[in-house]
């Protein structure tokens, strides 16, 4: 144990900084705000924040929670259950957390991903009492080693007041050196991001310690959580193979060649399935820039078909952390991992032309996307960087199966009960029914397309009398406003969208 | 006339390729896309056009009209009562055109100005057969000095099949030097955008040529339409208080210095009205990083308080042109003109961190703007740019009058008919009745200060109303979905969107 902290403490006079999780938390007073690594439960700070759920079995406080993205190893549970977080962002995806969101007993801050770190740079923010990091290592010339997610790191130890640093044995070590960390400066006095294809490296190999801010650090050995993800099923490689079919529409038309652009997938199980779906294809030489890098990307490079992959977290299932972590030397030169601004940036984005990919919760017949409330009220997760993405990227794809809750709810609807991506940043939607390019139509047109071929059969007549019924009113975007969200009001009343008289006709 | 031509077409070799605009009218085919010079009214094509308005009264066709923006000279007008125009991008401002987009009889694309370059550039639009731009003079080395606005003029050069120039000899030959024309190059394959100052040329004084797609050059001498721009009010000024109050507590708590920051402002009477307020605030030394140049900002530059201007495009009042042209030697140190993909770019906007000012049409007390459709179906005139600025920017402020129609309707309404700029893109909402500063608050908290600072007192009892019962629902985000479209479907049956009760009391 001695000499494997030695082997990642390299800075002998920190040796006296490292203190228990107990005594770590018990600095953090009540009203603080905590910038803590981890972005979807990959290199998040485990054992502190354990330790401040642990403290507030005997004492009251709210804290503010700045994170990367959702934690693992439950801590958004714990921490919601026990009561002690007032403000969150700017992503979770925790049930519990959820439920404290949805009562409005925590103020939680649906962020752009790429948005935090200049709102903190700029103190617009509330300023970082504590940055509570997990580490690799610590340099001996004073770099922080992020383990497996750079997330915000990187701007919550430059601006907190003090640092927490989690030092996880049961990282690999084998981490060190697969981060790219760049900090751009304040706006109005910051070069241009030299960033300009997806496996360069334009910062240094960690964050940059002021030792004097380090209050202490604590030893542990938890690994991540591992990922949760649904393995691919009969529809999401349907949808996999109208994507791929999408792609070769734009090779064909000579927007794209076989080596495609750098490639953008969102979290969650139907962009991963979506992306794994590429296994089959027959493009070649893939190239990877992205915010999670999930099970399919490494799929994806033992197959041979990424050359590179750039993100800022690895999420991964048991299964391939098993694979993976014991080969990580492999993947060194095939794999970067950034802070979330980088990964995330439209300058970025945009230059380098990405094809992304994200997952809707419904869309409406004009290609608005709601991303994150259910029935437009309930928060999911959050919009993560999918906003990020689609307005910036070469091609916004969104994926969703088109239908929910075994029919009763269409994703295609008339009116999105809530918008987080506006019908200027969605090019094209794909469902297991087929997908709708978008780009270059007027709405009337969008609708026509995307109930054709995105919408369920058993939701097709339904959408067109809805559109037919508006047309007759007229606009560029038509409606019937009295019923533009009578399917959500249904649902809420009979449990189904499917209005009355068809579904006795259907059943 | 010979004497003004030849200083102002300076290469001999072209002089034959000088021809009537009805002669280039008559090269352009059913079917064909157009890429049109023109920014709100400034520097548009106007001679070819209207020639071929004129064709339409004796032959049958229609074409696809790309713009940069709007345009004058009632072209837009003219062409949309030909029943000419099949495709309109990505902006327009002419009520004849609003009906008929509105009716379903022109396809128009709402595209966000930055992406429109890219998309022709990627060949996603339509190719582009006839680039028809407007000129101050052609140079001899084969450049294209654009007149008052760049717009998308490169690219549609750059990538158009032919090119027209029309040569216009009422335009100031002194704008020569005042444009800065920059080609990003293929996504995937560009450098950074060099971009780090307002005042930085980073490219070339015109549109470099390619002689031989020239295809004709007609000669015109018809001054741009001036803007039609409202004088500012006493609720604008009100407005205008509320912003430089805003601003000034930006400096006390050391998020801006008495510089600001590069200022940008939308289009529009409102957001003109709004920076003239900047005349009479202590703030010096200001930059403007914007898209189009109104009035006011020729104002500030006269008064010596902006020190130096990045536009798009200069639209000006007839009393500002009378000014500002036999003057304009005087501006050329203080004011470039950019292609709208630079002026708009994500890259630059977010590097120098803009204050961005912009109007809304309607705001939903949560903070999610309406900037495009009236009652949430009919176009008024395009998002324009504000989504370029208000997602990358340092600060998004949206402008808006709290109430219109005589208080029939009220701006700030329980959820938005229409949505251009989620929750997540909007910062500061000013109007009349004070400001509501968003950032780092979540939606529930979003909605008081909404409510409170800026609604109406003839609304926000009712707003109040809506936002209690729909606390009682829940919801990160709460509605009460059948009542949530309410407001906008009781305006369109009773002509206001006061309820019943509550006229009756007020009145």
């Amino acid at each position: 144990m001695k000499k494997e902290i030695a082997e990642r403490l390299r800075d002998n006079s920190l040796l006296d900084r490292i203190v228990t999780a107990e005594e770590a938390a018990s600095w953090i007073q009540d009203g603080m705000t905590l910038g803590l690594s981890g972005f979807t439960r990959a290199g998040d700070a485990k054992a502190v924040p354990m330790a401040l759920v642990d403290r507030s079995k005997n004492e009251s406080f709210k804290v503010n929670v700045f994170t990367g993205a959702s934690l693992g190893f439950d801590i958004d549970k714990k921490m919601a259950e026990a009561g002690i977080v007032n403000k969150r962002l700017p992503f979770q995806a925790d049930p519990t957390m959820r439920k404290k969101i949805n009562v409005g007993e925590i103020n939680f801050i649906d962020q752009h991903l790429s948005h935090v770190a200049e709102w903190v740079r700029g103190d617009v923010h509330n300023p970082i009492d504590y940055a509570i990091v997990e580490a690799t290592a610590i340099t001996e010339d004073g770099y922080i080693i992020p383990t497996t997610s750079v997330g915000n790191s990187s701007i919550f130890v430059d601006k907190a007041k003090a640092v927490i640093v989690e030092l996880n044995l049961s990282q690999p070590a084998g981490l060190e050196n697969m981060h790219d960390i760049y900090e751009l400066g304040k706006q109005g006095e910051r070069q241009p991001v030299p960033l300009t294809s997806v496996d360069q490296r334009i910062g240094e190999i960690g964050i940059r310690l002021d030792k004097d801010k380090l209050k202490g650090i604590v030893i542990t050995n938890f690994p991540d959580s591992p990922s949760t993800i649904v393995p691919p099923d009969e529809e999401t490689a349907i949808m996999a193979n109208h994507l791929i079919n999408f792609l070769r529409e734009e090779i064909k038309a000579g927007r794209l060649t076989n080596k495609l652009a750098p490639l953008q997938s969102g979290v969650g199980s139907v962009a991963n399935a979506v992306l794994h779906g590429l296994l089959e294809s027959e493009f070649e030489d893939l190239e990877v820039y992205s915010e999670v890098l999930q099970d399919a990307v490494f799929d994806l490079i033992d197959s041979g078909k990424v050359r590179f992959a750039s993100g800022c977290s690895m999420t991964l299932s048991k299964e391939k952390m098993d694979h993976v972590y014991p080969n990580i030397e492999k993947y060194k030169d095939k794999i970067v991992l950034r802070p979330q601004e980088i990964s995330n940036l439209p300058e970025v984005i945009r230059r380098l032309g990405l094809i992304s990919i994200n997952t809707a919760l419904e869309v409406d017949i004009y290609g608005n996307v709601n991303s994150t409330h259910v029935s437009g009220t309930k928060m999911m997760n959050g919009i993560g960087g999918s906003g990020d993405f689609a307005r910036n990227c070469r091609t916004a794809i969104f994926v969703t199966k088109s239908l929910a809750k075994d029919g009763k709810i269409s994703s295609i609807v008339p009116f999105a009960s809530h918008i987080d991506h506006t019908e200027h940043d969605v090019d094209i939607i794909v469902t297991e029914q087929g997908y709708a390019d978008l780009r270059g139509l007027a709405p009337r047109e969008r609708a026509r397309v995307i109930i054709e071929n995105c919408a369920h059969p058993l939701y097709k007549e339904q959408l067109t009398d809805y559109f037919e019924e508006a047309l007759m009113r007229g606009g560029q975007t038509p409606h019937v406003l009295e019923k533009a969200l009578s399917w959500h009001t249904n649902y809420a009343s009979t449990g189904t969208m499917l209005q009355k008289e068809k579904e006795t006709v259907t059943i």
